[in-house]
């Protein structure tokens, strides 16, 4: 097998799918999300992103509601959360006609991108995005708070420079994010609160009824 | 304690601590690497790389020469080994002059960084942070072959991109990275044939004093 970039072959074949897998992993280093980076010089990307979710994991592992959360396993979700948009690209949450394409496109994406691996190693990587989808353990439902927060708080730090510009009501933030992040109690509530002042100062839209309210 | 960019105040002081952390280690999005990405169009930063070094610990953990690496704290250890940049900055392991003051630099930058946090968390993250630097455990040796081996791959695959720019030699990359990468040694061996293969290509300098051998 010969990898891109005319890459000498390693002698072990596992060790070049390792390989070519990660050069293909570096991908995700240009996959932009919508949100702005805090200083709100330009957008932020997912593997950036992956990491301050990470870092996010370790920050606020005892404030899980379940205290016995495997740190590994949450670190490993959050590490591969994103992977499958090296294919499928970000999708916005706020943006309903991809969103109802999102699950099968990042299913066809996944199939290609674990498939990259060795077959047992491919596997796993597979069983931790899956994880991560599924929302059925506590880790995954705690890493999806965070998933969730973090562009909430860099929105609300950069004054809503990604809200504002694509005209995000605060109903919207709330809705799609709050009931995620129930598995952290504490910092569902703070961005309760930070929702409740964005639209104070403008940076999200009155809900849509607010006038008739 | 208000946080920065009037960000509200939560009612738990630790809690405030740790969200002004992870607004800070946001800036490690801004600290640029002389590394490129593997397309070539731009510099990586710190935060995307921290990212794929976690990814990587992943990827070659049963490569690593101890097959009892705790794969939990090798990531800890890999998630927060460049935080202290966002006050020292990148160090060019190629730069003797900065490498001469990195130290003392970084432990200042530690001081501040791990300062923000909680006293216990803060004390946390530091001992991973020194324990990287250490090298003392096999999953500190570990993460640190790992971090050797990304930025010679991302230069081999974008044909020396930063090595030309900086007029880098063989035998400075072959030096400064394959002892460090003696717990992995089947990606030291590949890397030994990556610099070869980088010299025949030009990618690299030929060694000081090759045209007097």
């Amino acid at each position: 097998m010969t990898l891109p970039n005319d890459l000498p072959a390693a002698p072990d074949e596992a060790l070049n799918q390792r390989l070519q897998f990660l050069l293909m992993a570096d991908r995700l280093k240009n996959v932009e999300r919508r949100t702005f980076v805090s200083d709100a010089s330009r957008h932020e990307n997912s593997a950036e992103h992956s990491w301050h979710l990470a870092l996010a994991v370790l920050l606020f592992a005892d404030y899980a509601r379940d205290q016995n959360i495997d740190i590994a396993r949450a670190l490993q979700l959050a590490l591969v959360h994103d992977l499958v948009e090296i294919e499928a690209g970000d999708t916005y949450v706020y943006d309903a006609a991809a969103s109802a394409t999102q699950t099968m496109r990042e299913q066809e994406a996944a199939h290609v991108v674990f498939g990259v691996l060795p077959d047992a190693q491919g596997a796993q990587f597979r069983s931790w995005w899956d994880e991560f989808e599924d929302l059925k353990t506590p880790e995954a439902r705690f890493v999806r708070a965070l998933d969730r927060m973090l562009p909430l708080f860099l929105n609300f730090v950069t004054q809503g420079t990604a809200w504002v510009e694509h005209q995000i009501r605060a109903d919207q933030v709330r809705e799609l994010n709050l009931p995620a992040m129930e598995e952290v109690p504490e910092l569902r509530e703070y961005c309760e609160g930070l929702i409740k002042e964005a639209e104070k100062r403008g940076f999200l839209r009155p809900a849509e009824n607010s006038d008739a309210v």
